[in-house]
């Protein structure tokens, strides 16, 4: 961290600074410059309050040298991390398919849309069973009963499962599933990311609706601090003032991600988009700039389906994006 | 909810989109207009997936009549609602002064500063034990012992107590605490806003940083609906493009909830603008347009707060602005 | 245009409002249902003032139901429009590029860029003359000493050439360019919309920072409105809290864009995204969800060049970027 | 500037950076640290292309110290600039009214309004000629016809004028008008602002919808630059995700500009909520945090304005605002 004090500042000041800065453990290096001092903070600064040092009378601004993430960052872990789920390896280089309904329906409904997902080149089943829903009086989820009929989709297609944890008191409920996902609303839901940071389970985090990279980077570590260092990052859209779609898809998300960390990263076309006929572009320009995975609202009835039915897509449809996918990125290697 | 047909659609569209629609347990009137047919949707519509029927390819457009949140709504509830706690009354047309630090970090601190504000006019205290940081590298609070000292500190003065909740599993630690305060980035929350919903303390909920009023009073609903009716709606600045204030505060907020709701609103000058110097014109402002209260970070010595020194001023100061917001209110009346 | 009376509304407020409303050249069309009156407004709308319709005591709720652009719209002109620019074809379904520096440089500098990528594979020529610039302190362009040298670049390769206009003032020196491109901020600079509305040459349109694609639809139609029929609208990143981009890229924009309008869609990775890291990734995603062309910066030396060097690339990874653009929209054909 | 170097840089790296630096003309000041070498650029760094040296792989980020804006900048004019116009005084610490209706409707109309306004306390007649509109279908004002009118207002009461400019073709039309409006949408269109620098009338400058507020003093240095100093800034609200109001009114830009500027900051409450009953709250917030004057929109019969009648209130609530707004600016003394 870089502190530059005003012009004017006197020796008394900078002296009675530096003790402070001191006295919050971090080394200071003075240098000296024609018309600035600029003052280097070193050692364990994420102790000082960045904000009071900046509205000090005698401070010109403060600079951030260093991300505040660690181990998210690629700096200190520059290979890939390749997280392996069953037989799939999500990070590896391949685009890993994630298919299924917004909602877990019933036992029949998710054996028979996983029998058909996975014929159509999923990897990876989805179905949410505890629903985040922005009223009291909508639709909550099957709850436990949604996960063990996830958990029979698995047994009879061999296809891992995702699926989204609301409070870490269910966490037993989860102990088959294979890969925990926290919702964009949840993201600073730190209490429960801490939590998460305990088990040694693949976690998928979304990104919250105005948060940006830095921050979403700061959940993984929230995760990561714990020890837990499977975590997957999700872009699923961004509120913006654009309204024909439901978010905004954010795809340089999928660079930016690559470049500052070595977690794998996800598109979600479905939730973010919030229709099913900008699905299929903006899977195929996902694939394009190189997500390691994308999570698509697969239903056999999207009119009837109990949630979301607006953005689902058929399994046939599913299947030809899933195509198209495969020689994208046969052209983009 | 109303769902305006496209011009071509044909008798038998229709006869199908309303088996669909009954089948959905709403009543459906028709209003054949001269280019729209008009379709009128009556009873529980909230099992209604709105986005889905706007992406019908017959349908022009789908219009929400009534507001979604019910026990919030001034509609069907127009008087005041006033929150007793203690002595102090919230909602009663009065501006109620809410102060102290923002962390709590030692018991004679929070002691000596709730005298302080109180001799300065505060009716409240305020100070976080449990946290939110960015960081899991940062200060996380004094937790459980926090709680202990902000009890002390009533036992001394008599003021009554607020302190923010992280996790339902600390709330039996909130025993003796008057107001439970749910953080911005908890606002979506849900589960635990339902299990704030479970008891009979009021709960103060933060508008989250990028949420609307809507999702406030929804985020009020989600409490209200459990059977907890005593819901403090709180502003405290939300993210926009300006970067000379740490958020921005939205004081409109102020007269819109009071139109829509009858629960009180609180103002938060310190977290919404992040900087001291603006917390005096941000809370005169707050009481020019009607706040039911002010909350404000106190600190006997800003520059060595544990925790928003940049924002904390000094009791002094406190004063001052409480003389002003007497006169202003008088003036307002 | 639909306004939904509230249940309580008396006959003679209704009457009085339906006069109101007559008054203004619209016709009305009541339909009782059980709990609302709807009114179908019917005719010339566009003079409605539809916040103060939505703002009286007895309106709920009033709905728009036409979109407000008409000549830009796919509705009224379901084919795709296809702007010749000499040669080349802008909407027919290929992904035409256009290249060039940010700034006209010098007579040399353009030239050689030119042929450079005229190589490379671009179909037409970028470079401003003309300088948006955010302080009055900065270099400003080369003015139309830029354009000539522009127009020379144009006789050595043939290649139609592309520049920002600022003021319509300049019109004039623009006579020998293709295409006159609108940049963002000046995106509702109507009066200069409404002039270029009476020349007869393409004009492409960017998207404001802050912009939704109706705002950008009613850009063009300000163009249309005036007869000039030639529009091109183009996505170059939106304002969003992301900083480790400088916008926000929506790609969304473009299969969004080609449903709304018959018009074509240019996408710029270079200004949107900031950085020339990620001008690759985001070419590819934009060629993959259908996008009409690109719009790229390409410098010799970016790291001399007078603007944009951080967003621009060299001819020789432009022409890699080319390569795998066809064969990526082989793939999605 | 400063710009702070990875810690691996080369000397030579290091040489070769330092070079191209001077190259443009700034002179580079090492400070070298324990872990970081800072470069102190000093000069005209307004050359430096800040995105490019941050893009550079040797360069770990870069600070701008000074701000970007100069002839705005309180820091070299601490003394407030008081703009005269006729009698009144703006930005002498006293809240001045300004007051009309929001389009010019017939010289009946607006002198009936003029005087009823001025009796009620304004000082200041508002009406707007030449109107920005979203749709080329829609009023767009009387243009010259209604300026003319405005100054039969003026002559028939004395009050100053003001009116919105939206193409410098226009300028002679307003030579008898007493202070030029830039509004929201031409904030950024720097060749009407670099115009406006060459008279010497006062210019008001609307902040943009999605603009921030360095962004503003950036538009008032445009014209400042030319030689025209008489500026005046108005917050008008902003773009954010709320929906009940029309934009969101930041005061706390009120503070914020008075700290870092020396000129008169103006509130207009009506535009930016656009509902004529958050009007009175949001005015007397403004007082009540300094703005040198507020700007209403006021119409004898709102249902039957032409434009904003949405947001219009009439001149005896007007008068009661006002009433309140002197006895608030005595408290705040």
């Amino acid at each position: 961290m870089i502190a530059v004090l005003k012009p004017n500042t006197t020796i008394e000041q900078r002296s009675h600074l530096i003790d402070w800065l001191k006295g919050q453990n971090v080394d200071v290096h003075i240098s000296e410059g024609k018309e600035y001092t600029v003052l280097g903070l070193v050692g364990n600064t994420s102790n000082i309050d960045v904000e009071l040092l900046q509205s000090l009378s005698i401070v010109s601004s403060v600079k951030i040298i260093s991300e505040p993430f660690k181990k998210a960052n690629r700096k200190f872990h520059p290979e890939n991390t390749v997280i392996n789920v069953g037989d799939v390896k999500i990070g590896d280089g391949s685009c890993v398919m994630i298919a299924g309904p917004s909602s877990v329906e019933s036992e029949e409904q998710i054996i028979d849309i996983a029998k058909k997902v996975k014929a159509a080149g999923a990897k990876i089943l989805r179905g949410s069973a505890f629903k985040q829903s922005g009223s009291p009086y909508e639709f909550q989820g099957l709850k436990a009963d949604g996960i063990d009929m996830l958990i029979e989709a698995k047994k009879e297609t061999g296809l891992p499962i995702i699926s989204e944890i609301m409070s870490i008191n269910d966490l037993a409920v989860f102990e088959n599933v294979d890969i925990i996902q926290v919702g964009a609303r949840n993201m600073q839901n730190t209490e429960l990311l801490k939590e998460l940071g305990r088990i040694r389970k693949p976690v998928l985090i979304k990104r919250g609706l105005a948060n940006n990279l830095k921050e979403l980077l700061m959940s993984a570590e929230h995760v990561m601090a714990g020890g837990n260092e499977k975590v997957i990052l999700c872009e699923r859209g961004i509120r913006t003032f654009e309204t024909y779609t439901k978010n905004t898809l954010d795809l340089s998300a999928v660079p930016v991600l690559h470049e500052l960390s070595h977690l794998p990263v996800i598109v979600d076309p479905s939730r973010s988009t919030g229709y099913s006929k900008y699905v299929e572009p903006m899977s195929l320009a996902a694939a394009a700039c190189g997500a390691d995975g994308l999570m698509i609202e697969v239903h056999e009835d999207p009119m009837n389906a109990l949630s979301d039915g607006a953005s689902s897509i058929d399994p046939e449809h599913f299947a030809r994006i899933s195509d198209k996918i495969r020689m994208i990125r046969e052209v983009i290697k």
